[in-house]
């Protein structure tokens, strides 16, 4: 396996969630052991000496990613959710979608102050999802030491929202 | 770390999501590397004899603990959605919340006639969403050869919408 190979197990779907968007599905990924566990690997490689304390995961694609990352790396898991998911006290972050804003919510105890935090999503489009997580992180005086994607869709730029960050994707397109 | 000290890892959190429920919160076993990985350990330890070509995890907790006993396994992981996230060819499974019905969805090539599934979801309550993850497999033509939960909340008798499946669970409540 290596990064051209994996492309082969991305898969564009026309049209969807709507007309003239095209839709890149991950699934064939998951379903391929061998898929599968290149990104994990490549994605360990990167940040095994970086001094990682936990992985951040976003809802829900971010936890394909970030939960097996986070076992192999022998570190904790951070569960970024929508709102009204997470029990106890949070903080929350806002972000522009096309039309509107959304919001991702995190535990107030989810970081302790210093602990170093990768942030993993399954895609980097425009950035603002992944941004909002590392606010999240900062607030609670965490240090983020980079962000984590399978793919990176560099046409939509993303990268730009996140100047100063450590930026590793397994596949760009 | 055992199935007593995992417990502690489990928080109550009263009135949540609604007055009078008592939420059992488990991100504190994913914050903890040894809680964490003392849980795929047990279900990687359960299943590993068992012929498994297929961790199917539910939307999205369960993606917390499947993707991570597929990873360990060397399988591959199938997702199960809510509605109108996956973009290809799919089949659904409703199932009966306290009022009304919900429904969930898997690609229609996620799983190939006899191959031997396992289902993953962090809780196993009144069992409906997972024996609606079993009727997705069976459609498919797949053998459902067991179902894991982080926690069984035994007061609430699951098993029964499960007989005749191999029901494994790290903690029972």
């Amino acid at each position: 396996m290596d990064a051209r190979e994996l492309k082969t197990y991305i898969v564009e779907v026309p049209d969807f969630p709507k007309p003239g968007i095209s839709f890149k599905d991950i699934t064939p990924v998951l379903k391929s052991p061998a898929a599968y566990r290149f990104v994990i690997d490549r994605m360990h490689d990167e940040f095994k000496d970086r001094g990682v304390d936990l992985v951040l995961g976003v809802e829900s694609r971010g936890f394909l990613f970030g939960a097996p990352l986070a076992v192999k790396l022998g570190k904790g898991f951070i569960p970024v959710r929508k709102p009204g998911k997470l029990p106890r006290e949070r903080i929350s972050a806002s972000y522009a979608l096309e039309y509107g804003v959304d919001a991702l919510e995190v535990h107030r105890d989810a970081v302790r102050d210093g602990q170093k935090v990768v942030l993993v999503d399954d895609v980097l489009a425009t950035g603002g999802t992944i941004a909002a997580c590392a606010q999240l992180v900062r607030k609670l005086g965490g240090e983020v030491v980079g962000v984590a994607f399978l793919m990176e869709l560099s046409f939509l730029s993303g990268r730009d929202k996140l100047e100063g960050e450590h930026v590793f994707s397994v596949v760009q397109y």
